[in-house]
C-alpha cells in the first residue's frame, strides 16, 4: 500500500469557476479591466457596528476559545432573531455556532450520515453539498428540478426518489444559483414526507434575508425535527470572519455537542462577538438598505438578461444570483464563460459547477456589483453575443 | 429508518474534564477561588502586535473570503519559519492555511483516510485524534507508551503494531499530556519505518517552541512526505483566532486544494491577516519571554509535584503539561481529580481523558496558571493528599 490520496477524493472535483478567477486575475494584472459577476459574496465591506464589535474585543487582547457550542449570549441572540424574524420558537441549547455555514454542513452530516446512506438533493445547486456528502463516504442522489418546481424538491419528487438507503434530504431557498424558494406550504409538505420516510430534512438558509418578494419561511416554522444551515456570511456581511450555525434536533444535541468540541474546538472568538452586534437596530437597518439595493440590482439585470435574448426560467426572489439560459448562443455554457472572460473581460459561473442538468445550457451572474458596473458588463455581454 | 444519529457518533465521547470545568464554573459562581491547571491554552493574552494588525484589517472593512489555500503572504511566511527555525527549505505551495491545527487534522484525514483502514497512535495522547478517525469512519489503533520510550511510538513499536489495514501514524512531539519529545535519529527512524511500509507520517508539531532543553525536530526535516500539522493557537498565543496550517506532500496538493475549498471556503481572514505579524523580530522577542516564563514555571511545578509524592516518569521537555502518577493516593484519578477540585477549587485533567493506558494513576497539569497561582495550588494539593 503506498502512500495515496483517499478513494473519496476521486469523486471531488475544483470549482470550474477557479479556472476562470485565475485567468481573470492573470487579465487584471495584465492591466485589463475585468468585471466580477462570478463571486458568491456580497461586495459591501462588513457593516461598521459589526467592525466596532470584533475591534473593541480585539482590543482586550482576549481571544481565547470559547465554549465548543458558541458563546451563549450569540445563541441566545440567534434563537431571538427566530422569534423576531418569523415568529418561531428555539430552544438556544439546540443552536450550535459554527465556523460558517461550511461548518454547520460538517456539523450537521459528521453527526447523521453512515458511509452509503444518500442525501437527496436538487440539481442544480451549491457545488459543496456533493462534497460534503462525499467526504462522510455517503452518496449523493441529484434530482433533475427545473422551472415547473421552480428549481425546488417537492414531497412528490422526494417520495418518488426515496431510496432504502436514502438518509434524508438537502433543500436550500432560496437556491444558489437559482435565486428561488421553497415557501410556504411546499416547504411544509417537503419537510412532512421526509419526515414521513423517517428520514432527515436539511435546510440550507444562508440567503434568508435577501429575499425580495415575500418573507422567506424558516424550516423551524414546521417542528422541531429539521436540521437548520445559516450563516453570518451573506445577508450579515461577514463571509471572511467565518461565523454561521446549526440548529439540530433534540435528539442529536449531545451529538453535536461532542463533535464540535473534537472538530472545532470553537468558532472565532471575535467573530462571534462581533457577529453578536448583528442583531441591533442600527445595524439591522443597515442591512435592509442593503437588501434594497440588491432587489434593484436583481430588477435591473432581470430585465436586462431577458432584453438580450436569455431565458431566464422562474424570476429569482433572493440570494444574489440569476441563473440565466444561454441557449440562444451556445450549447457549451463553460466555453460561453470562457471567450465572455477573453473577450470582454466579464466573468461569470459556467452551470457545470452546479451539476450537470442541463448545465451546459446556463451560466449564473452574481449581482454582487453595482449597476454601473453590471450596465458595463451588460454593453459588453450584448457586444459579445452579436460577435 | 428513523432520524437517527450517525453510527460513528457511538464510539465519540465528550471529554471527561468538560464535567469538571462545569463544576468549576459553578464553584466559581458560588463564590469558591478555583485555580485552573485544566486548561490547554496559554493564559498570556495575545500578543500586542497579532492584535495591532488584526484591528488594522478590521479598519478596512474588507473581510472577505480568501483564496482556499490561504494568503499567499502568511503562506510564503511559514515557509520562511521552516528555514530561519529548523533550516529547512517547504515549497509554500505545500502549505494550507486552515481553521487551527483542528481544521489541518480534518484536511490532513479527509485527503488520505479511507473508512476501515487505520492509524497508529500513542495511548496516552490528545483525545481528539481518535475522533477525528472516527469522523472518517476508521480505525484507531493505540499503542501503550511509557517511559521507556518517552511515551512515543518507535520504529520497532511502529513495525510491530503495523497491519494490514494500517494507513499511517500519528505523532505529536511535545506530547499532550506527556510533553515529551520524539526527537533527533527517534524521529527519523519512526518516519523512515511508516514510508518503508508505505503508509502516511501525521506529525503534530503544534507545541513545537514551548521547548525547554534543545532544539524540537521537524518531520520536515526528513523529507517532502510526511504530513506536518501545526497551529497559531499555542506558541504564537492565537487560540480563539482559529487558524493553523498542514504541510502536505507534494502529491496530496491537489487534494488539500480541493478539499478545502469545500469544506472551509478559507480561513478566518482577519485572523490570517493578525497570523502574519507572528513572525515580525519584536514579537519573537515577545514569544521568547513568554517561552522563558513557561520554562520557568515546568521547572516549578516540576520540582514540588515531586516532593510531594507524585511520580513523573519523564521529565517533560515541551509544551506546557505535566503528567504526572498519581497512583501514591488513589487508584481513580478521576474520582481524585473531582474531589479535588470540590475540596480545594483546584481543576486538573483525569488521565482517563488521554486514553486507557495506566489513565487511572494520571493526571494532567496544565502550567497555564502563574508561579503565584501554582504555589497556592500546591499548597492545597499538598493538604489534599495530606488529608
Ligand atoms: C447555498 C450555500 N450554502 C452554504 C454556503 C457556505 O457559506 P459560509 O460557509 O460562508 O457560511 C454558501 C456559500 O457560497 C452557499 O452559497
Ligand atoms: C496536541 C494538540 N493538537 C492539536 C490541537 C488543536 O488546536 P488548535 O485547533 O487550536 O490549533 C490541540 C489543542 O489543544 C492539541 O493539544
Amino acid at each position: 500500500m503506498k502512500q495515496q490520496v483517499a478513494d473519496r477524493m476521486r469523486g471531488i472535483s475544483a470549482f470550474y469557476v477557479m479556472e476562470l478567477l485565475q485567468r481573470a486575475k492573470q487579465l487584471e494584472r495584465e492591466g485589463r479591466d475585468v468585471i466580477h459577476m462570478e463571486i458568491g459574496e456580497p461586495d459591501f465591506p462588513t457593516p461598521q457596528a459589526v467592525i466596532d464589535a470584533g475591534r473593541a474585543l480585539l482590543k482586550t487582547g482576549e481571544v481565547k476559545y470559547t465554549a465548543a457550542a458558541g458563546l451563549p449570549e450569540l445563541r441566545e441572540a440567534i434563537a431571538e432573531h427566530y422569534v423576531r424574524q418569523y415568529g418561531v420558537k428555539v430552544d438556544p441549547g439546540r443552536v450550535f455556532i459554527t465556523p460558517g455555514a461550511s461548518g454547520a454542513f460538517l456539523l450537521a452530516f459528521g453527526i447523521s450520515l453512515n458511509p452509503g446512506e444518500q442525501v437527496m438533493m436538487a440539481d442544480p445547486c451549491y457545488p459543496c453539498n456533493d462534497n460534503f456528502v462525499r467526504l462522510f463516504n455517503g452518496q449523493t442522489h441529484f434530482v433533475n428540478v427545473g422551472a415547473d418546481t421552480e428549481y425546488q424538491l417537492t414531497a412528490d419528487l422526494i417520495a418518488q426518489n426515496w431510496r432504502p438507503n436514502s438518509k434524508g434530504v438537502l433543500a436550500a431557498s432560496p437556491s444558489n444559483p437559482t435565486g428561488t424558494l421553497l415557501n410556504g406550504a411546499d416547504l411544509k409538505y417537503a419537510i412532512d414526507q421526509v419526515h414521513r420516510l423517517g428520514g432527515c430534512f436539511y435546510s440550507d438558509e444562508i440567503y434568508h434575508g435577501l429575499i425580495y418578494d415575500q418573507p422567506a419561511a424558516t424550516a423551524l416554522a414546521h417542528g422541531d425535527d429539521a436540521f437548520v444551515i445559516n450563516s453570518f456570511s451573506k445577508f450579515f456581511g461577514m463571509t471572511g470572519w467565518r461565523v454561521g450555525w446549526l440548529v439540530v434536533p433534540d435528539d442529536f444535541v449531545e451529538a453535536a455537542e461532542k463533535l464540535a468540541q473534537n472538530i472545532f474546538i470553537s468558532t472565532p472568538t471575535h467573530s462571534q462577538h462581533a457577529a453578536l452586534a448583528s442583531f441591533t437596530e442600527d445595524n439591522l437597518a443597515e442591512l435592509e438598505r442593503r437588501r434594497l439595493e440588491f432587489k434593484a440590482r436583481r430588477d435591473f439585470l432581470y430585465t436586462n438578461l431577458l432584453k438580450l435574448g436569455f431565458k431566464i426560467a422562474c424570476k429569482p426572489e433572493g440570494a444574489f444570483y440569476i441563473y440565466a439560459d444561454c441557449s440562444a448562443f451556445t450549447d457549451n455554457s463553460f466555453a460561453f464563460a470562457g471567450e465572455l472572460l477573453e473577450r470582454e473581460g466579464v466573468a461569470v459561473t459556467p452551470g457545470r459547477d452546479f451539476g450537470k442538468y442541463r448545465a451546459d445550457k446556463h451560466i449564473r451572474f452574481a449581482y454582487t456589483a453595482s449597476i454601473d458596473r453590471m450596465a458595463e458588463a451588460l454593453t459588453r455581454l450584448e457586444r459579445f453575443i452579436c460577435r
